[in-house]
């Protein structure tokens, strides 16, 4: 039996008749501005190359750990779906995702997804055993068509602009290609420095010699090193960053003397430092990226709190990224005093401060942002970029920071069709929650529609210097 | 005044009438499916030998530690209410329970009992003071009625299966009895090894000597000790049991080499173990019991993060379970990463996790299993197996998790009369969820009554292989 | 283009219609009562010499750190707004407020200075920059007059009895003066001993000569100094205190043996105590008040979790309380356990805990205090003190600790004007909060017709003894 597919006009909206019609007017004004995307993690080649994307299960299903993690989770094996390079059938593959696809009932991928069949491939019956080939047909062939190569869709979505993310030893020549190639789409990068930064990254010694390398600076000195970072990060600025990007496991800074931090260069340079010195070493150099940034004035953000690469198991056959990574407790105040007590009060620096922990929103994070004047807080994020994260938000950040000590929107994503629908999905939630504010009269219709506006559009563009 | 005492058809269904309509038809579907209580602590011996029970403090006041816990909050002496043995006069202490009725506004507990009151029992007046003899003579006058000894109630409650939970160093003789004597309710156990897994469980030496005795096997070798388990599981799985149940006070797992574990034994056998000592022995246990279950298809059941016995005092004089298990934070990513990374990708186990830490459901619980194979999610537990805790429990698991990751209801309760109740809320704050996400358009009102229909029998069923 | 200013008579209760007019019933009957305000930080000195409040600047905008740390966050310079001290023009600084004054939609803030602006002020245009101005004259005029003096505020306010803090050292001259004048207002004091106990607060030594020259009691003595602590307790108490406070960095009690914990004092006394002993010796005196509170009846407030001054650069130039201080995790499980071991059976003390860390309501707060007889739950605190937060403190602890641990509203503010705003929010969020246990049928609307008093009036004037 086929089920329809269908995506009702006020989906995600309360359900409150009153604060419905609030919200859909709300909805209306915001549901066609174009879209910022500051942080995500497309991949530039396709907007350089602008080739083809290949069938259903390469773009869709193999790219996102989201999904196969749940299929995992219900004993599906990887390889079966050509995970980590195993070679598979890609209709088997997408065959398994279609017989699974209650698996996500309830989850944002299903919104995604359906939103990407419904709206961008046109299918009108929902995914399931029985349409899995049409599903699969339907994709691959459109695929093929030049409406759906890579900028046609950038131009198609409204996109303004989109950041993707890349390593100080990236060439970059992905965004130079596209900045040369006469089309008109603004794809920018962003400074991830982990690899050069971190001294537990797989390669780090190595990275450090490839850093030196491509800037000749000398990276076996403390200053030749930093200088490395400013040439790199002018170098990206150049490309269009307007920011950086920081995964460490915590939110940990330090403030050493520059002795202090000279030596523990000195020991870590080596790749052989101890767990202690890489994590006082990626704290410290979390305060030398927020000075960088007053001087260059790249927006710094921090994504900290996740263990990555849990299942040993898995890493070992499947590589990184695979779904294992695992949110931790996370500690801010005093984590983030250090750097607070150097740079914190500066005006001119804008720090983003996301989280997987969210009893800090209320704790830490709302009374943090809403005192420091170089602190913003980042959108909810990845395990709670979702309608219930979302709402979890707002209700627990608006009250101690508001809304303008707050960012917008980062879809955060490598599923480059799924773009659309996860700032859909925000901009439902943002305008539900405002229209449940106008409902109780905690603030007036007006004010409403000036605060979905800036979530939409204005606070990211504002505050990523776009 | 007498109040009049009415279950509303309606209860805890949302209060939009556009959601609770749909709420009302999901309800409707899974109100009268049969009960599978997979996890609970009656006590066998009341299907064993169906003697009528006692009164009604002695059924419902003095077993309940939510009751109690509550009144000696506010000033009430346990001793007057006959707990821990000191006697006192039932009725006396059902009129206590009375006077203070409106302490347990808002509380499940009310919410349990007023259907017990009701629906058992017929009785039409709410409890208070003025009720309280009228209360008293009705439900004890009932219980002599062969309509309200223990297997008639099982039969009406429409009970399919019902586990207890035992120690291995229980003999099973009710359970025995039970199979043996021709009447058709299944009442299985669980194996709950803590009084011999435990070092720092009183009694652990003479447990442990009991333990040999019992299975002939050398429990002071490590291995015998680990021979006597395997042979104790195979025992309580000839008598129904599916399942064990381990209630740590944290959820730390270890993974220590073979020779390791042995000396550890070897210093913890005595009794005299350090604390440390005592929380790696458990740890090292739950990897152990999980490779067992590996071999012998018991699901594995881990209650962590209980700080037993709070009180000195009370427990000096009253004993155990008296309320005064306190919940702390509980770690699960680092604690339970050497058992996963030793079993969590076999597909063939099943470890139910549970927490009485609600900010580990998103944070931590979730993204665990929505990625290892062999991990499930326990219901909301104890302090939040209520209402609101239910709907956070949906909220903060379903869009990391979905909800095939999680195992339907436990209603884990020595309160044998409130075993409908319990199951009952549980299915109406469960459709109550799902209406809202059809109300929300995030899924379709079919996905609905399927997933009602799983979380109310099939997945309790299937997780727990029934 | 002037805004209207005004305050919906439905604000903030429920939006649902049926729920709504549940709730405003409910509110009806209790949004006249007196205003019993047991915790607060108002300046006695206002009512014993009734002058008039200088501007609307020095009245509304100086003594509020919540505004100005929000102002502060967004790169406003506190210079300009006259805080700290700094000489500043106070129309100037208004102008700052009112052109920033989007800032605060979404927060209390907002709801409380609008209430003043409408209600006490009668003003009929929104806050912004055009009507700045406008705002700056209406209130300056307005304070000269005499129905704006502080005691004619206090009586128009409906307040039964309005409790202010004061360090030990604090000669009580201004309660003795408003006891005296003949005003039947009343205004009585608290004890809160944080500078003469604990060794980290600026000036710790020279206040235990202050403290001993008061008493005459030898201060370099442990038994000497709990003697001074006895005296100045009944000393307060003369004053109207019913109640003690203590803000301790974290919930640490301690409960050492009698010649331990004086030679801890020693160590102490001297100001040169190491963080450890500091911890130690707040710990130990948190019990040791718990004890003279037992003999003496004080009921005891403990305030938790603060990292004070968080920003050393602005502690430096603006000096405490600048809306630096940031809430940390809280542990209260083990931390409350040497004390609850020594008092926590006393049904005759009560000692009410605050928190800053919402993870702890279901997990710590609400079972410790549906357990222990002396302990009570206070309301939602600080950057909690909101209707999301309000409604978060009763979802998460009525299920396990129910309505009657808990003790009402504290407004908690040095924001004279704004008493009445803050404990209609809270009125307003309980009514909305039992009209949906009544929607739900969880209660009986007659129960929520008690419970809405209970939470209004009854049980703050029980809870501290009034």
């Amino acid at each position: 039996m086929t089920r329809p597919l269908r995506l009702d006009p006020d989906r995600l909206l309360p359900v409150d008749s009153v604060t419905r019609s609030i919200a859909r007017e709300l909805y209306r004004e915001v549901a066609d501005l174009p879209i910022i995307s500051p942080h995500g993690h497309t991949d530039p080649q396709w907007f350089a190359d602008n080739a083809p994307f290949g069938n259903a299960t390469e773009l869709l299903l193999q790219p996102d750990h989201y999904l196969y993690r749940m299929l995992y989770s219900q004993g599906v094996k990887l390889e079966t779906l050509g995970i980590g390079g195993h070679p598979s059938d890609p209709r088997t593959a997408w065959r398994i995702l279609a017989e699974n696809y209650q698996l996500f009932r309830g989850t944002p991928s299903r919104m995604w997804l359906d939103w990407v069949f419904a709206d961008v491939f046109g299918i009108e019956e929902r995914l399931d055993a029985g349409t899995a080939d049409h599903y699969f047909d339907t994709i691959t062939e459109a695929l093929r068509q030049d409406a759906f190569r890579p900028r046609a869709l950038f131009d198609r979505f409204g996109i303004e602009v989109l950041a993707t993310t890349e390593s100080p030893l990236d060439s970059l020549e992905h965004h130079r290609a596209i900045a040369t190639s006469g089309w008109s789409g603004r794809v920018i990068t962003a400074y991830r420095p982990d690899p050069v930064v971190d001294p537990e990254f797989e390669g780090f010694a190595d990275h450090l010699a490839t850093f030196a390398a491509l800037t000749g600076e000398d990276c076996s000195s403390w200053q030749g090193y930093l200088a490395a970072h400013r040439q790199r990060r002018a170098f990206f600025a150049a490309h269009g960053a307007t920011s950086t990007d920081h995964g460490h496991p915590s939110a940990a800074t330090a403030d050493l003397a520059p002795h202090e931090a000279e030596s523990l260069f000195d020991r870590v340079k080596t790749g052989a430092a101890t767990a202690a010195e890489a994590e006082l070493f990626r704290a410290q150099m979390l305060t030398e990226m927020a000075l960088m940034s007053l001087d260059d004035g790249l927006v710094m953000q921090i994504h900290p709190g996740s263990l990555r690469n849990h299942n040993a198991a898995l890493f070992t056959s499947f590589g990184r990224d695979k779904g294992a990574d695992i949110p931790t407790p996370t500690d801010y105040v005093r984590a983030l005093q250090p750097m607070l007590g150097r740079v914190g009060n500066e005006a001119g620096l804008t720090v983003i401060l996301f989280t997987l922990d969210e009893s800090s929103y209320a704790r830490e994070l709302a009374p943090l942002a809403g005192h420091y004047p170089c602190l913003r807080l980042g959108p909810a994020w990845w395990f709670h970029d979702s309608p219930e994260g979302m709402r979890r938000f707002r209700q627990m950040t608006t009250e101690t920071a508001g809304f303008y000590n707050t960012v917008g929107f980062n879809d955060d994503t490598r599923a480059f069709l799924s773009i659309p629908a996860r700032h859909d999905v925000a901009r439902r939630m943002d305008c539900g929650f405002l229209a449940s504010l106008v409902a109780e009269h905690r603030i007036e219709d007006w004010e409403a529609a000036e605060i979905a506006r800036a979530l939409a559009y204005d606070l990211a563009k504002a505050a990523y210097r776009l």
